[in-house]
């Protein structure tokens, strides 16, 4: 029997994904569960990803011309009842505030006091405090568009968590504009879809598919949502993204009303966008491996640890010199059009110990130097994404680090669409179609499943039908599906294109 | 009788002081109410400020070694008590979170439903639940320093609440840190402070007083609180930024203890430190005028604002390149190691109405092109600190931009230091001390007051009677007091050195 190696992080993928992926995020030190039910502690590693995520989009928010503006915290009760599908879909699970004080009882014990004439709720976002706002800022055509961001937390009282992928309280962007006109409303819903998936693909190295929600999957009060799906190394998806036309339908519950040229009153047209911080959810589960976290160069916290060999006193004030002269030379290069994120662990523990920490939390270059490389003026290199070390001149590492650096991001983009590509079946029969999604072996679910391409009529039944014998659900009809005339799988109805069929998060 | 000069805000400062802030704040659109009681909605420009206000921060932050996480917005009752004088400070005035769901009763009325076991309050501040966090992370003295700053929004039921200075929900940072000894909790205390004290003189043009509150001012549950306190325009007092020594006190109360060097079990030492949205009332009232809001350059949204001087079509073409071109120029210009922030504004509205619309926001630099400045290659520059305006050679515009806004920032901090030395006297008998701080004429309430350096026993019998009395408090013991035996202008009792006296905000 060969000797197995042993990988960092148990279990494997292949084990037990969903424990794999906790103890990644444990491993890595980049968020865990608090003694608020359902609420994370994002940790400074886990935190400094938000950071970098949150700094690109802002850019490309900011150059798409949107502007961030901060709207309450709490929504009054009667406002989520102006939308009729707004208040089904977020009614069942949020956090109430019913009392503005609290004081000791007669045993000495804290309760809630002072109760509010009205309950407010903490927002599971916010189109209805927003349009409320929009409603008095907006009288004519001339105010219009308005192209707001916010950056906030929400909260949806979600009953089974999972760090970063679905919590209580999570933290995300909300974008809500408001238009004179549909097409223009259009357009804006279109052009955020496409800021996400560059953003995802480009940044996040996670190739995703643009495309539509169903009527059962889209957004409560939306006339349609558009969405991004990544595929999971489990190979189910993960909604990554989305973005809503709203069409009139917020602005008749909120009064976003607008004197036109013309001098008639019209309702705007809205639409609102978000990310959240499931997106590192989604990074972690596109590119990590059995050794943990896997960061793409253009969201890592750090590119390049430096990581000092000392095996005696002796060689400690030469080593460390040579690291310390090894940073400065590293931080004077650009790369993305920034300085390099360089540091050098000096920590006191085992050299194995310390190499496998920064393995473990996915910095993409590490770099150790010991007095045999500094004899012959060279590092030894160790690359995250493909495991590869080696030994390379001191200058040639210096002179390649931002090239390389760009290689490892498109390696993991090209990695995982491979992965995705090999995973995603067309399906033209419903005996197929069931077969692809049942898991023959019960101790392996995760060979089966994919994404699964098919024919399909648009009908709630059939979706119904999916969602309780498979947990299946249309992810999106892709924007850029062929034409292609096809029958449902399910009910021989004619179909024009085959749409995203998955297992989700 | 001369012509009077008209102003853009009304009331003046010296008619209606917090009338005049409202409509400095409306003017500029920086923020406005809600309809959620006590929470405002910070509108972009307002917004804007903030992200610099933060952006600057968070590098400081990080340059001392900070790194930042999140921590859940929810605190379990049971937590806040178990600090005895945090829970008196803030379960007064909380936002009690007791259900979660909604549901529609008989009346088809939606009202709270599924109550939770324990309610939960939205974080006042979070020493208690990042306490009970850092109780998990720290074992040894090699997990300590604990170096973590959080940037979120806050809630605290005030009753009286007025943009940016008083709001019921309101966004900050509050750095928490634990350490192993009380020297280098002092120390990380102190080194904040003077953070602050960098922050708001060197980027707000604000100049500030560090010093110690008094146990009656101090921070519920610190051991001691310094703070950072401005004047502004209406010569009362603004806390600014508080830094908090916390001894050992929420450590015991969370259970902070590690193992230290020699094998003792000991309990940590705390600080936590932070500034909120309130700096931007700060920056509005130190600097504005009667005018509107000004602004100093190295927070400001935009630097120069290009106004295009159109009078025929025939001229539009002409005019509208010239001043692309300029902009081109402006940009690639640096100013605070930044490009310029630089737009036109090319609405279709009046001239006049336009130049305002710009003075009211507080943009340093206005520059206005028409025909006649493009015959000649010059511009017509406004600068909104002294509002001096004169035409100059574009060419010599553009090379001492930069110059210019680092003038105009030394000169608003200049003429707030100024101000703050020509309203600050030494008080030496309770006599002097009464009529400082009572109004002679009733409808001029603001031509008195101001910083009052008195010497004062520390008792808090003396504070109440100022209070009661005066409705002033001791806003600080200075750091850099000069020792100066005296005595108590209200006990005669010994004192060694002048506190600051004023009222506040």
């Amino acid at each position: 029997m060969a000797k197995e190696k042993k990988n960092a992080i148990s279990p494997a993928r292949s084990e037990d994904y969903p424990e794999w992926y906790q103890q990644v995020v444990k491993a890595a030190d980049l968020a865990e569960n608090s003694p608020v039910r359902g609420c994370m502690v994002i940790k400074p590693w886990g935190y400094a990803l938000w950071e970098n995520i949150q700094s690109a989009l802002d850019k490309m928010f900011k150059d798409t011309g949107h502007k961030n503006a901060y709207f309450p915290l709490f929504i009054p009760v009667s406002y989520l009842e102006k939308e009729a599908e707004h208040v089904e879909g977020f009614a069942k699970e949020c956090a109430v505030v019913t009392h503005s004080r609290l004081e000791l009882n007669s045993e000495g014990k804290l309760v809630p006091a002072s109760p509010l004439e009205e309950p407010l709720i903490v927002r599971p976002t916010s189109e209805t405090i927003i349009g409320e706002m929009y409603s008095k800022w907006v009288q004519s055509y001339r105010d219009l568009p308005i192209l707001v961001n916010q950056w906030a937390n929400v909260v949806r009282w979600e009953m089974r968590t999972r760090l970063f992928l679905r919590t209580a309280e999570f933290l995300w962007q909300e974008g809500h504009t408001a238009h004179a006109t549909r097409e223009e409303a259009v357009a804006e819903t279109n052009k955020m879809l496409k800021v996400y998936e560059d953003f995802a693909q480009n940044y996040m190295a996670m190739p995703v598919i643009c495309g539509q929600k169903t009527e059962g999957e889209k957004f409560p009060g939306a006339v349609t949502t558009y969405c991004i799906e990544a595929m999971m190394q489990d190979r189910k998806a993960l909604q990554a993204g989305t973005s809503h036309f709203l069409g009139q339908n917020f602005a008749k519950a909120s009064n976003i009303r607008y004197l036109s040229e013309n001098g008639s009153q019209e309702y705007a047209w809205t639409t609102s966008w978000g990310v959240s911080t499931r997106l590192i959810g989604g990074m972690i589960m596109t590119h990590s491996d059995d050794d943990g976290l896997v960061l793409p160069p253009r969201l890592a916290p750090l590119h390049v640890v430096i990581l000092p060999v000392i095996r005696s006193d002796a060689d400690k004030a030469g080593v460390m010199e040579y690291c310390e002269n090894l940073r400065a030379a590293l931080m004077a290069k650009n790369y993305d059009g920034k300085p390099l994120k360089v540091e050098i662990d000096a920590r006191d523990i085992r050299g194995g110990e310390k190499t496998w920490s920064w393995i473990k939390k996915g910095v993409p270059l590490r770099v150790e130097v010991g007095p045999r490389d500094i004899a012959s003026d060279s590092v030894f290199v160790g690359r995250r994404d493909d495991g590869s070390k080696k030994s390379m001149p001191r200058a040639e590492f210096i002179a390649t680090v931002a090239e390389t650096l760009g290689e490892i991001q498109k390696n993991l983009f090209a990695r995982a669409l491979k992965y995705r590509g090999e995973n995603t079946v067309k399906i033209d029969s419903k005996e197929d179609f069931y077969a692809f999604f049942t898991p023959k072996n019960e101790k392996k679910p995760e060979i089966h499943g994919g994404f699964a391409l098919a024919h399909y009529d648009g009908s709630a039944e059939v979706e119904d039908m999916l969602r309780k014998d498979l947990k299946v659900t249309v992810r999106c009809i892709p924007l850029d599906a062929e034409e292609e005339d096809g029958v449902c799988i399910f009910t021989g109805k004619p179909s024009k294109r085959r749409v995203v069929f998955a297992k989700s998060y």
